[in-house]
């Protein structure tokens, strides 16, 4: 396992990695269409049973993703099926802990079996909003996915809380960004209860990432200019429109020359 | 990892294993004293989850035994927590791998944290039961432990379809007995619904336990001789008086010259 | 609550119920077009919880059937969200029973929030076929709906030993047809694993919905005739596909006379 | 039902109430002595099957309750099961008054099982803790609860949010007492996580809750006096211990001629 560390300064082509969040059905119950968006992202982030996903489904999705060479995150939640994992669980650190490593371990397994390995971890929802404030629910996440392998990258907001703490427990901090999501000035998301805080049109959308592979700013939602730190975008496949949306993005980023691939490798 | 097989023809000390069911409890309910357990047997069967068992407790009992050297097998069982995994679920054969190896997965990164692995599965409850006879359901639960690790141990009934089944996918199937059930002539159990199904007398328990070590014959429920081919002895350990009867057990063999140790070693 | 019986030999019109089961999904899954499918039929199957359902969902539905005059069935299912209560499951009667009354409990509450009762209770998936043969948890289920309300209407297979025990408990038995499956010369399903046991085309459908209403006899699976002992007709809305031939086995039961009306009231 | 309003001004005889956590219990794991606990006090805190608590057990504390005219209240609490609903869990008003509304619905119908009604209402653990300071999911509790039946008896803190919300909904608010508990000059309790917070000699705790029942002032954490405005004093059964604790307060009462009654009856 090394990790693919994006050398901007000493090469000519940008390269950025796509992530989004697969395997999120359970059951009887689907969601998103995971196949379509595999074809899209180089990286899965594959839920893990706690806010969605059943094993079958991680079996299923781990196959898919080595497959075609999409790297393997672990999509690690709170444990709340009902609630998806959006929201907050004010755990005990020593619990949420040891429940992050339960995910990543089970995930790991379904890794192997289809040949491959845990690239990355990527919390989810609640979680991921969580830690990117909260230092003892951060420090507890990193501390079971260092248990688990110690160097392994990891996904959060740029500047955050969490990747400060993953930092400093020996993980490997990765900035991402969102490909529809409007950013206040100091590179925080606009809330989604605000308008605009959602982009809708693929154009746009498309644009921006390119510029972001790029390194360069994109606007604000003041339309001030912002360079985002981030190797990795977040596209979504939760809806046709959202595939479509994220379709339009890969084809922009190959247009303008940049190349889309793993952050991260098994 | 090696199986460490019993050859008690080519050495002048019986051997024996003793195995107990640990880590049965959930959240704020415990079950049973594992860590009197801890100090009698040597090999800790560690519920995953799924009948018994969080994340925490997983932790916590497969670091309390790899300090004992005790060996640690996977507890895999049927998804009912409100069943304590004694309840026959007609689950489709795929479903039931992917629960197994989600099971194991994550159970052995708890010991690989606590520096060793797994090293052996024994099924729990109505698993255990049903793979005895179920073709099918034995099928599936071998092929996701070969999927794990091929020729892992796996503990069962001896003579039974799951036993079988599982010497054919490749895995080391290994025959226990119970220390406190009576059997029929022809080496099954007696239905717990029967009069005299369980003893309860510490020493009648514990001289069977080391005739069984010895490979001697004891008593079937007719009175007949029964020679069990058992590597392994389960002791129960849910209320105190059962932790004393494992504790006799255990002296009884010492006494006799018999060798305790795991029938696996990590 | 009064059951409202078909009395066919006294009046010249006849009546049918259409059934179908709702409100399916659980937090950010769905399932279904709940809404089209209270437009269409006249008793909602309204999940519990335990296969199937949120408490939101069973708030929204059970008013939204109470809007529209749908009576309010109860689908109690086993515990098992995994396997859509599709699943077996061998439980204790006491057990099975305490757990259906749980489950009509907390779905009354929201039926009375909308201003109605529960109607009736029509067991789910494994349940509803294990019932049908299995006297112990037929029984246990018929003694949990005996304690809720005495003469409470149950949906069943007619001639199953679920609405046999039914009768017996002082339930009222009812027996349901199914509008898309085939059935054999003895009024049995053909198993969904056989060719053609689930009918496809929406005039067929139709027409035999109509003639199961008049009392008419179908063709069976072998072409011969079968009159079903049906009060009320199962129907499907889980697919657009599905939805639009429920549609049109309503228009085809109201062009031909027959009175679309629920077989149970509030 | 009818709630029975102490009315210390009016009659010579001082009165209190007795409450304590039941059934919480969950398939094989027990917790605590019911039956020991049903002979002290006098409302019983059933638990709803969502921190604690399954159907049979819900059954089965019911029925003993009515049988020994133990008021039946009900327990509601977070879905969290591995928290033993002790975590607080940040949830939409709407979809936490649904949940509080599924859980009193089905305890309930275990209550009119039983020949009895459910008294009133108990949130616990975080959930009680929560509302005592969060408006919008005291509300929500209020809301569900006042949906269930208008005029409920509900348990709080005196002086706490949540009694204030539940007053403007329409419910009955009833402040109660810890009897193990230190308090701050203000009425609050101490934090758990300081010395002294808890007490454990048991004629010093009955002495309290004499003072208590007859209106009188209890010591402070700082040595204070404190009149706490309580019709229901709340006392454990988790230990051998607590249940000692409980016996003697119970004794003390009497022995100062308090009168030990429901402060809500069905």
């Amino acid at each position: 396992m090394s990790t693919d560390t994006r050398t901007s300064e000493t090469t000519e082509t940008a390269s950025i990695d796509l992530n989004a969040d697969l395997g999120e059905g359970l059951g009887s119950w689907s969601m998103g269409d995971d196949l379509a968006l595999l074809d899209i992202v180089t990286s899965a982030n594959v839920a893990c049973g706690f806010h969605a996903g059943d094993p079958s489904i991680m079996r299923s999705v781990t196959q898919a993703a080595a497959d075609r060479g999409v790297a393997i995150g672990a999509h690690v939640a709170y444990r709340d099926l009902h609630g998806f994992g959006r929201r907050f669980i004010d755990m005990e650190p020593d619990a949420l802990r040891d429940e992050v490593l339960y995910q990543i371990g089970a995930l790991e397994t379904f890794a192997q079996r289809a040949g491959t390995t845990i690239a990355y971890c990527k919390p989810h929802g609640a979680l991921y909003n969580t830690i990117a404030k909260h230092p003892e629910q951060a420090a507890a996440v990193a501390e079971a996915l260092s248990e688990f392998r110690s160097g392994l990258p990891v996904l959060g907001l740029p500047g955050s809380v969490w990747l400060g703490v993953a930092q400093e427990t020996g993980l490997t901090p990765v900035g991402e960004a969102f490909a529809d999501r409007a950013y206040t000035p100091d590179g925080s998301l606009v809330s989604r209860r605000e308008q605009g805080s959602v982009l809708h049109e693929a154009g746009t959308i498309a644009e921006r990432c390119v510029a972001m592979a790029k390194g360069e700013a994109i606007a604000d939602v003041q339309g001030g200019e912002l360079v985002l730190d981030a190797r990795s975008i977040c596209v979504h496949g939760d809806t046709p429109g959202a595939v479509e949306i994220a379709r339009t993005v890969r084809e922009a980023l190959a247009g303008a020359g940049v190349q889309v691939e793993p952050f991260a490798r098994a």
